[in-house]
């Protein structure tokens, strides 16, 4: 049995980019674009629509913009027969409402805005503006495992209230959150965003992202993320492939995803760092941001640098003095 | 807050030792010995006591027979502060009952009892002998994935009524269970093991063995296995450094779990594989036993006979011909 409200968005390169700053080849994105399209994934967001005024584009590549010109290649000659949707972020803290032209002029579907709670405003303008201009709209509130309850609740009524957005995500950034967790946040999100579907977005430092995905769709969450291979961030996303594997619907076909992910994805990792490792774990459990992890983990064996997992444990829970 | 009615207990030696035929040094052993007392684990299950008749000793290590001067040798000068318990598995097919000498006379203080259900008549003579020889006993049930209702009832049942063993574990050996089937299956064993714990021992295939654990946690099993990084048949065990991290008991110390993941268990990923991958993933979203996944995943780059992931999941999916 399955559920015709779920949509699921494939965010690989999208969320990979924050691994090898967005500077995927065209091909790699052309046949992960191909890929989801046949397997009937519902939309498959492709990178960023961020300002180059907040990104050099020396140091990023295009999937950090997402240039109409480069989608419009992307798209140019591929079967879509399920109408799979093209998606992009933009940043409410680092994107503008003039990177995003008119919706009449451009391959893109849906505009989703990334925000911490406190830059809830600059994200509800972002969000009507691309809503004005004739996109979907979805707004993901990041680094929600540490949102205080108050501004968290406050947030949520501004967006139900002030935007017209479709869905609203729960982004457990630190892949802390439990299933418990996820529960009362569901719960959150439904109570307040009457008008509005909740989605679900998770990193997978303690191994829960599908799990705490499975979690939100017993809830009645509709908008699931996944990423191939879970490509992304840190210990990386929840598995689209897991993901098509539990939910019945018969549009999907996971054997397009096996087959990038074996072709495309896995090569990835001569040069791309991602997946579970006992740095991650260890800010996972402390809710912490995974930065000081992957700095870490992506030093070279042998270098000095390179410090012992009890060092680092200790280093992350114990590393304040007490306060009193 | 934690739960002292909690046991965990670690099988990395155990449940690896599927791996590479419990060929694993001595050395390697002991220091995870060492590491699990330190850390203040319940149990930690070294291997299987399984007979000579029916595991030849020039193909498997010694960890499949755990002989009792082996096992002296093993705890022999190692500090074990918080009363860290020895396990060994005897499988109900392939032990014999006089391959436990007395309790007075041996090292180990728990005998847990593998089986199919269809063995459970062998499995209980075995943990009876055990028991009667004064040894604390368990009996976990393989693969009940596939065990019929009406068997599986009739097992647990006789299990209840015909043994002295302190807990029953659900095996998930195909990494093939969902959160749902997990308080189905904790609430039928609960509903028959009136005198006795319910256990649960996940395996990785879907990256479900932590979120599992937990699952079974949260419906009140209290022996909940673990083993170091995941080490164990196929795509693994629930990680018991996350499980540490998640149970709260102040009796544990994680450093000691993340030094010798550190320093004994990643160095063995050069010579055993472990962990996720495409194969594990079809084979557990099938309900399948892990076999065939482990001969693609263990052939070398380029070996004519390692068929695509597709080609695999066809395979398993739609090999049979059609009953009708």
């Amino acid at each position: 049995m399955y559920r015709p409200q779920i949509k699921v968005i494939d965010c690989s390169i999208r969320d990979g980019g924050l691994v090898n700053d967005s500077k995927f080849s065209f091909e790699t994105v052309k046949n992960v674009y191909r890929a989801v399209c046949a397997a009937g994934v519902d939309y498959v967001e492709i990178g960023y629509r961020n300002s180059r005024t907040h990104f050099s584009p020396e140091q990023f590549g295009p999937w950090r913009f997402c240039d109409e010109d480069l989608l419009r290649k992307l798209v140019e000659g591929v079967d879509n027969p399920k109408g799979t949707k093209l998606a992009v972020m933009q940043d409410a803290h680092k994107a503008s409402a003039d990177d995003m032209g008119l919706k009449a002029e451009s391959v893109v579907d849906m505009v989703r805005v990334a925000t911490y709670v406190k830059d809830v405003d600059k994200a509800i303008k972002l969000a009507n503006t691309a809503h004005d201009k004739g996109y979907e709209t979805a707004i993901n509130i990041m680094a929600v495992s540490h949102a205080l309850d108050r501004e968290l609740d406050e947030a949520l009524q501004q967006i139900e209230s002030e935007t017209k957005a479709i869905a609203c995500y729960i982004v457990d950034s630190f892949g802390a959150l439990y299933s418990e967790d996820i529960d009362y946040l569901v719960h959150k999100f439904q109570r307040f965003l009457k008008t509005k579907q909740v989605g679900i977005h998770c990193h997978n430092q303690q191994q829960l992202a599908y799990a705490n995905s499975i979690e939100a769709i017993i809830k009645n969450v509709n908008y699931i993320d996944g990423t191939l291979y879970g490509l992304g961030r840190a210990a990386g996303n929840c598995p689209l492939e897991l993901l098509m594997g539990f939910l019945k619907n018969p549009k999907f076909d996971i054997r397009p995803v096996l087959d990038v992910i074996e072709k495309t994805i896995l090569p990835l990792r001569k040069e791309m760092m991602w997946g579970y490792s006992i740095p991650y774990m260890v800010s996972g459990l402390l809710n912490m941001h995974p930065l000081e992890a992957m700095d870490l983990v992506e030093l070279p064996e042998g270098d000095p640098r390179r410090i012992g997992f009890v060092e680092f444990y200790e280093k992350l829970s114990g590393g304040e003095q007490d306060l009193a």
